[in-house]
């Protein structure tokens, strides 16, 4: 059922403000995407803190009490905006993050990754191109943005929201969880929206209801004492980068599965039901794949590829180094080597059972003279969600007047850990709406989020707040 | 036989002169080693000039006509002395090199590498601490120092003598096969004299009557268009650095041996006279390895070290990277992995087959969506020397005389791609004497040269001047 006629009016006023404020707000993202704020280097921690600042200050702007609330790590921003009176039917917790991952490749982007500009593409329009256009600044501000426009035009919004914004995301969010301890109370709300996924495609809305969890850490295969002449010593002397390729190459079994003892000891196998849905999107894996210059799905052998993102674990190695990485010839064979390795998780897997599977995994294999360290260990499980409560089927109601056609319920491959901690730690549940596209090359250089997706994206969370402020109205009628 | 009496009382001038320079000896090494020739990385061309005008100069001061001769690469030093109306007896052409390996990794050298100092170590005693000390600019000088003793007491050389000194002999020698080409009739001598090689140990010298040969590349697999979300893409999406350390970890099979096609046609076992010889020189395996910290021989199952050292050939990677190497967590899959290979050779072994062969075995491997690329590919064949002739033995009775007991005759694992050169271009045969010390740490941080080594270098050479200068007398009595 849908709002009543007043809301319908309503709405649409915002939505006209926001149509007539596109350049402005345009030029709000870019001052936001100008600013390098990469979490995991602390080389850039100046420019998470200008980050933090700015969106506090934008928040303040638009008629939000916010401040920027120190951490360990990079600081939080947290805004209020409360009706006059407790006069709200709903209290909304919105998540998103203003950290982004590491540009490089640099030399692998057309332009510098944090001088956003528009360009042109024949397939997708028009584009705005810059580290964290998509991932996640672009997302964070279509919620801003349509806050802004509610206030703008009506002074008051359908729902009480407090903003957080983390600054951690792309580094394993460490001061999270203190955080929600110790702001608990003021956190406090009914639901969570989350701004940090995808559509199904251009043109179909979605909300997430499934996301991985991750287990991450960094391994070091020591060897020799120091670095050797591989003249002098190849043959009798033991090489690390070997035994590190060795490990890495037995990681996965000939059918694709991953031999750390116990992995899929937790894994449950989807239901006939939900396979049956995933089978029924269609989904076009020659077009997923071939869009990033692959053809021939990996992974287990006899999974499709959604069940496989959606409901299976994974083991990546996502960074390697030893020895002589520089220009030209070193013959050496160098006295450790090193691999930065992420396990995906499923519901129900423990993190950290997974990394002391992988601590047992390459003790049994250590070679004499070796040694193995492990350093960055972390990792969040992962969540599922509940798709019958009224606040999903309110989004779900407001993308499909967006969009046309209604949102698929899909599940993510990657993992958003502020998610469990919400349900964990505040109790709450997630509503998880985003407006990337697959090729948005997120983590990757030349990101890109379509100022389709930031337009439309905008009007989605106007038409979300109103429906969900109608959420009482609706169980009255 | 010894030289006559009137050569013993003239070396011994020549020995005290060396003793009574021994500082200015050390500070002339010192001004050359502040000098970072780094010859495989272009950022250090300057220094690697400057590096040639400076042995240039030194080789003039002490009565040398001396040049530094350009080349597409770094210059050549090239210096002659000639004895006035052509009375020497003999001429021989003196090789060394001026240019070093790359000081990384930086931070485990415990001072800068280019600020040379003195060390006083328990075992070694005073010892020369920089990079290039024992690789070989010190070596270098125990050369040119033994020069200008002759020089400066005597007014002459005993034989003429032409020196040679390559700035790419760590980056695999570019320039050099066209050089001799247009300078062969410069540089002709009756011998060539190489000062790159080691001691058996700090008392017992030796001369190198085998050296590997080596051939290298660099191997990068590309898999995906551009780096992908772990999340998004993992499990469906290939990952080059899995498939490249299972590359690496086929490349042995089980008991050691290298997998490559063919990779053993050429190799032969020594003869058993040769094997015999080598056990009986009562190698000390466990100081050998625990001196890098190792205790077990790696390598081919059931062969001594020395074995492999000397006769076998070997595979190695000297480096790898790939993904995210920075501080903290990224979680790609990226686009592509390189490693940086290669192989030691043994007399027979044609480099060029041997690399077709690692083309042909990562060929057949390369699972789909995956290409192999190679890049940098050079080597040159192993070498073996005569030690039956007259300048060999009287090379081995001046080091029997400096050091009190007669030099072992012994392999190296390296290669000196130099010394095949003169072998192929110039039809020369050449005499590796060299001082270095196994634990002078060449290739890695803090490389040393004991003073003992330079010193009595310089005295070794000085002797072996004396008997050279002396062949045609012997033949005559």
């Amino acid at each position: 059922m849908n709002p009543p006629d007043a809301s319908r009016s309503e709405l649409s006023s915002v939505l006209d403000h926001l149509a007539a404020g596109r350049l402005a707000a345009l030029d709000r993202l870019f001052q936001l995407l100008a600013l390098p704020s990469i979490s995991t280097d602390p080389a850039y921690h100046p420019a998470c803190i200008a980050a933090a600042e700015w969106c506090a200050k934008a928040l303040r702007e638009i008629g939000f009490e916010a401040r920027v609330e120190p951490t360990q790590g990079k600081p939080m921003v947290v805004g209020h905006w409360r009706a006059p009176g407790g006069g709200s039917p709903l209290r909304v917790l919105f998540y998103g993050h203003y950290d982004v991952q590491p540009p490089d490749p640099l030399d692998e982007w057309t332009a510098p990754p944090f001088e956003p500009r528009l360009v042109e593409d024949q397939g997708s329009g028009e584009m705005i191109v810059a580290r964290g256009a998509s991932d996640d600044k672009g997302q964070v501000m279509t919620f801003i943005e349509a806050c802004r426009s509610w206030l703008a035009v009506h002074g008051r919004l359908p729902v009480d929201v407090t903003v957080l914004l983390e600054g951690e995301e792309e580094s394993g969010s460490p001061s999270l969880p203190s955080f929600l301890e110790n702001h608990g109370e003021e956190l406090k709300a009914e639901l969570c929206l989350v701004c940090d996924t995808g559509q199904w495609d251009e043109d179909t809305p979605a909300i997430t209801a499934f996301l991985r969890g991750l287990a991450f850490c960094e391994v070091t295969v020591t060897g020799p004492s120091r670095d050797l002449h591989s003249g002098l010593y190849g043959g009798p002397a033991r090489n690390p980068i070997h035994v590190l390729s060795g490990l890495l190459a037995e990681l996965h079994d000939a059918t694709g599965r991953v031999s750390l003892p116990g992995f899929y000891e937790d894994v449950a196998t989807p239901p006939p039901a939900q396979l049956a849905q995933w089978r029924a999107l269609g989904f076009d894996v020659a077009a997923f794949l071939g869009s990033v210059g692959l053809s021939t799905p990996a992974g287990e052998a006899g999974l499709s590829v959604l069940e496989q993102l959606w409901s299976r674990p994974t083991a990546e190695v996502n960074g390697i180094f030893g020895g002589y990485t520089g220009p030209g010839t070193k013959t050496v064979i160098p006295a450790r080597a090193t691999a930065k390795l992420s396990f995906r998780l499923v519901p129900n897997q423990v993190p950290r059972k997974i990394l002391d599977g992988l601590h047992r995994f390459i003790a049994e294999r250590l070679p004499p003279d070796c040694g193995a360290s492990f350093a960055g260990e972390g990792g969040s499980p992962a969540v599922g969600f509940d798709i019958s409560s009224p606040a999903f089927q309110a989004a779900a109601r407001a993308l499909e007047q967006e969009w046309g056609k209604a949102p698929l319920i899909v599940g993510c491959g990657a993992s958003i850990p502020i998610v469990e901690s919400f349900r964990s730690r505040l109790g709450l549940d997630s509503l998880l709406v985003g407006f990337a596209l697959d090729d948005d090359r997120i983590h990757a250089p030349n990101e890109k989020y379509n100022v389709k997706s930031f337009t439309k994206g905008a009007r989605s969370w106007a038409r979300i707040l109103s429906e969900l402020g109608a959420i009482d109205a609706h169980a009255r009628t």
